[in-house]
């Protein structure tokens, strides 16, 4: 536990959205914003053994909806966002989009959310890709209980007055996810996925 | 990218609860199952800078709404479990409980999760510090981007017929988690909180 | 505006029971609760003009669905408490039944909502008749914006630990409500309903 | 109990807007009118004893979670305001706000919902002021189970076709909402607001 | 049971558009679709047998909320449609119509759904119907458990990049629809609506 | 359109169970009704071409998400029934499972729900098939428009006061179902099963 005794606040430090000057939450009024194209993709992983992530793969089931199930579940859950996070705003997502890709012993989960509206969609992103894993666990927990998802995060975003924001330029220790290369320039989302599909599910 | 290759499939593997024979995803049946007491606990954390972490914890601003409102959102949400989880049972939870403390980069978020049923908890605490950690995520989104909602854990179980079952007692790379002894022999959770409340939120 | 300023707050004075020590919002955990037969009956009233009691009544209309969109709304809403409330537990209840009575200036609304559970069914009376109550003052706001819903109030409570409680005994001052007989003594909700159905919707 | 006997309906009494010819519930259909910015605010009270107004207030309980449980219910339950309302269109709303003043026996409650739509946000107000109380309701009830939701009614309303409309001019008998002004000419929601937030919570 | 053997895919047979060309389900991204108006009728019919269709016409029973109910479930479930159905898009409803008629041994339900919006509006529209039936059978099934749901299906929509269509014109073999002319040559919705009402519920 | 003049309503005719003696819509009381075992299973079909149903069966695409999106569609919305039917108790489902089987023109759809409780789960399993139809509709409506969800009917139900009930002893002139033996006298849903499958998706 480390008390945090000595993190300077500078006046111009810029504030939490979601709380007015009194620390009262509030949902951000988006009155005056336009309705502008806006996406943003998320990903997590499961992180679990070796012999689930084969079951989850289900190389013998050819037909298993163990995946499909998880996919249904982010999208829906994303269509939902606002009823989840408190301070979200409603909005219409133009598509939802959730894949799927292995490593030894993780499924990676990546989710692109796109809206034409007035606010952004990273939490419709996040909250895809967070319950298409818990829907994952949920399916692997009687086999694995200790597994895990992880790195639940944004990985880049576009549109908005705030502007494109990516990952791998801001963040330079990460490791670099899966389906995102190392050279990032604020790619378009979708741009790589095609070569990347015959390694995934 | 791993593929798997030669991940051996025991014949007597333990088989995915939530698909059947052909692979078809189908709700485990519990008409045979007795209503028994059964609990669980799960973590997850915020991981950002510490200069969010100090404005999560809002020690100039005695009132904010920060915490209460990703506690509200873990509750809401672990009673909302069977709708987003599409294989979930629909369980009445005895009671949710939220907890945060925080380290020098990270919210530490635990839930506990109780009912009287035919069915585990799991999937309910899990939920609660995942849409916690969402909506943490959501309110510092505008001032740290790069924030991630990691490690979204089971800690123990208890009751129910597969019996208890402690992370740290499956887990020994794991880092202990702040609220968990390393010494765990599956207690009761609950036994540790009041010594720890005065180094929480 | 008055401040509270010289409010007596005795040691012994009964804590809000949905937060605990430390001032956080909890469910109250009510694993050690029976299931026993619960009910309750709440009652609410919308005010607005002669004219638009009568457009209500639908006297010159008579199939007209005003109430029963209400009414539905209701029941609708009693089962769906566990959503709206944050800390109210789910319950599935045995039976919600709505009424409406008139008077010059009011459309009555009483809800009866009973459970076998471990917690008691206020909530869902309450929840009843404010949706209703919202229901017709959604139905009548083109022609008086100025209604409003007035009096959501429990009129009596049965079963539970806490025993039963009816309003006349314990608020001398308030009007006697159109379907609670003065010298109520905690009857059985639905006691003095027959003679009474006459004279309503 | 007053039987409506002689109440005149005029042929040009405004017909209730949710019915047909008919009387048969309908959505009213708006696919003719333009998104404008529309914004509504309603006030409602929770009445207690004067105990209850300070265990809520919390002044000796700095951090406690009761009002922001109830401002969290409130501005979830106005984004769902068009499932629990049956006639009620689905609106994205721009913003929700919940505001809480206090007087010797009462807890005061605002809410300013803001959309640009088809159709006006006074039912989301109004929703948001509803459910927030009964939130209020559900904490206190095990200490004052009498406590009354009362009053649940629009203050004021602005944009769309049949223009803006304000309580203080056309209900002169009401008794001035504690946040607004007795000389209201339909001032802009918002505009009272700062110098008032010291005496509120 | 007949295998499909011999069934020709021609290599221009229009692909489902609900998944992608590697068989995973998708939401069609209508990111570039314009908001333009749409509309959707949508029949359905409830099997019975004579008496129960009698006992739902009411014919004694001059206020029964038996297909008021119905009404209100199909209305609701339509702008709930985006929940159902999990490839479905959001949508905001301008309008939600149910209507019914008798036959000796059916009950007929049509629903037109209307939006201002990037996607049409058929799946609202056969949610509707869909609804109101099972709402029906609920209430009739302790009578009759044989009743069926029968003929969930599209009658006409307009609006939207693929144009007009009309069941009239594509399904030479059916037998005409109570409401719908044998003549349609895809007139607008509603259009023959008031010279039926008097035959209707 | 025959208007029903003669249908004789003998006096000892069974009244719907969901209105009261005044026609006024209810829940039915179930708080005298023990908690006892109680199945049903239901059917439907989508009716399409053959084209179609050979794209729904998916055989090019092993993976094809198609029927696996439609299962969990029928999983979900069986237990949000209580939401759906307004006048259904909630029920906690014990297991909910979706079949599909296929016809030259059809897909054919059961479900089977089981749940302990006080009321029966008939409404669960025809929600189920219901809205997996519905699903499927949403997937093929952009190929074929016309196509129909068709004869959502109750097969059988076990448990509860009423006792057990199956359609090939009441209907005598319906098709014999696919999955349903012509002998059948209310054989265990279920029992039946595992030779079918191969036949199955």
């Amino acid at each position: 536990m480390n008390p945090l005794r000595n993190v300077p606040l500078a006046a111009d430090f810029p504030a939490l959205s979601h709380v007015d000057t009194n620390g009262r939450a509030r949902m951000v009024d988006v009155s005056d914003k336009a309705n502008t194209y806006r996406s943003a993709r998320a990903a997590a992983e499961l992180r679990t053994t070796a012999e689930v992530v084969a079951l989850v793969r289900a190389e013998k089931m050819p037909k298993a909806d163990v995946l499909s199930t998880a996919r249904i579940a982010g999208i829906t859950a994303a269509k939902r966002t606002w009823e989840l996070i408190p301070l979200c705003h409603q909005l219409a997502l133009s598509t939802v989009k959730i894949e799927f890709a292995f490593t030894d012993r993780t499924v990676e989960i990546e989710a692109t959310a796109k809206t034409k509206g007035p606010t952004g969609v990273e939490m419709e992103a996040l909250t895809a890709v967070a319950v298409a894993g818990l829907t994952l666990h949920d399916m692997v927990k009687a086999v694995d209980p200790a597994a895990s998802v992880d790195r639940v995060r944004l990985m880049s975003k576009e549109g908005g007055m705030s502007g494109s924001w990516c990952r791998c330029a801001s963040d330079e220790t990460a490791v670099a996810p899966m389906t995102w290369p190392a050279s990032c320039a604020c790619r378009s989302p979708g741009a790589e996925e095609d070569h990347l599909l015959d390694a995934r599910d």
